[in-house]
């Protein structure tokens, strides 16, 4: 399994994905699942893989082998116009990369389906964030819904419905993903640290920090750490359930 | 889908479920899942479905049916001597009525299964807690896991393993639920209000307290007005994330 988020803010869109892969319990591996590619002052694109790793490898192959080894004819991340044009690329690569893994051979794995999302800017445009679906087609995040979700969504959904808002800083908005972060690997082994973040200021036009939480990382460990005690504190403060009398 | 939790406390036993059962998003009902039996000074019994439907009606109909029809010799949940024999009637019934709708006719649906959370007391024993599965074997709560969830657990768990501890007041551990509760509504529409709870005080050996939150319970919308707040106060209450430096 897989968690991976991005939150569109109103000046930077942060990445966040975890890093491992699992076949079977007993088969984890690290993997990192956040991919970038930048043109200085031209664009800068993010993507983050959930789901078949052969997959999302394969298409983030396919994605870099058009750029390097491509004519002038050949459509890739340096050359597409929008970032619509991407989402379009992205999504056809991995429609294309799923329906030949289907084909013929021996079928190990009943799903070879992953999702991407991908972010960033393309100089003439703002700042975009998309989710493309194994399907190839896609959507993008829009004023009502500025982030995306991937892989384990659930566990680590409840505290980013309540408390994001595109308004926050960055610095609030890594805070709170690390606790989304933490609630998901409390609760599903496969997924794991460390935890790759990126941001991407807008208009920056460039590759920007990329950071990684490795499990001995102090901030994650006092975030995790402290959340349990916050937790018990908000729940403290709320109103008192006041028992009913029981009826005799 | 259904919403159940049942929490083991040192001195008592919380069952709290939703009423909603669906079946598409155009198909949207209210059911209970809660049933209760009890003999006073002799047993009290708590039941929560959560899965198909009618798998869910036929087993506590037959399990009624055993009390009301049956006759010295008929094995019920009024002549079972302890919590464990309950269990296996439970199972036993849950998995002859899954197999009888797998047999034959049209198959509309992939899954008949359901899942039982079962709790209370048998005199002479101590209160016990038991999560019954679909193929009629069931698990009992521990020292170390004191608590069962069903249906839609994800959203509502990381609050659960973050803030309960079987020490808790009963007071607190309805607040807790609740906020438990309204995580899982606000991220699955197939989760809703009212909501049912029952407390059952160990050695009290009759079904006792029996609750309904409505949604237009001023308790309900309180505690999940004011969790967004408490959570964002909670967050800010962690430590700030500085930025690293960017590489150049």
């Amino acid at each position: 399994m897989t968690y991976c988020v991005a939150l569109k803010l109103k000046d930077s869109i942060i990445f966040m994905s975890d890093t491992r892969t699992n076949s079977g319990v007993d088969n984890v591996s690290t993997f990192k699942k956040m991919f970038t590619w930048s043109v200085p002052e031209e664009r800068a694109i993010y993507m983050m893989t959930a789901g078949n790793l052969g997959t999302s490898q394969a298409v983030i192959n396919i994605l870099d082998e058009q750029i390097r080894t491509g004519d002038e004819t050949t459509v890739s991340l340096y050359n597409t116009t929008s970032l619509f044009q991407v989402a379009n690329l992205t999504g056809e690569t991995l429609k294309e990369v799923i329906s030949k893994n289907h084909q013929g051979g021996d079928v190990a794995d009943p799903s070879f389906d992953a999702t991407i999302i991908m972010g960033g800017q393309i100089a003439g445009e703002p700042q975009r964030l998309f989710l493309i679906y194994p399907e190839g087609n896609f959507i993008e995040a829009s004023d009502d819904t500025q982030f995306f979700q991937s892989g384990e969504t659930k566990y680590g959904r409840p505290i980013l419905v309540r408390a994001f808002n595109p308004a926050m800083s960055i610095e609030d908005a890594v805070r709170l993903l690390i606790v989304s972060f933490d609630s998901t690997l409390r609760s599903n082994l496969s997924v794991g640290l460390p935890i790759d973040l990126c941001i991407y200021k807008n208009d920056s036009l460039k590759a920007s920090l990329n950071w990684r939480f490795e499990a001995s990382d102090l901030y994650y460990i006092n975030v995790a750490s402290g959340w349990g005690d916050a937790l018990k504190k908000a729940l403290k403060a709320l109103p008192e359930f006041q028992l009913p009398k029981p009826e005799e």
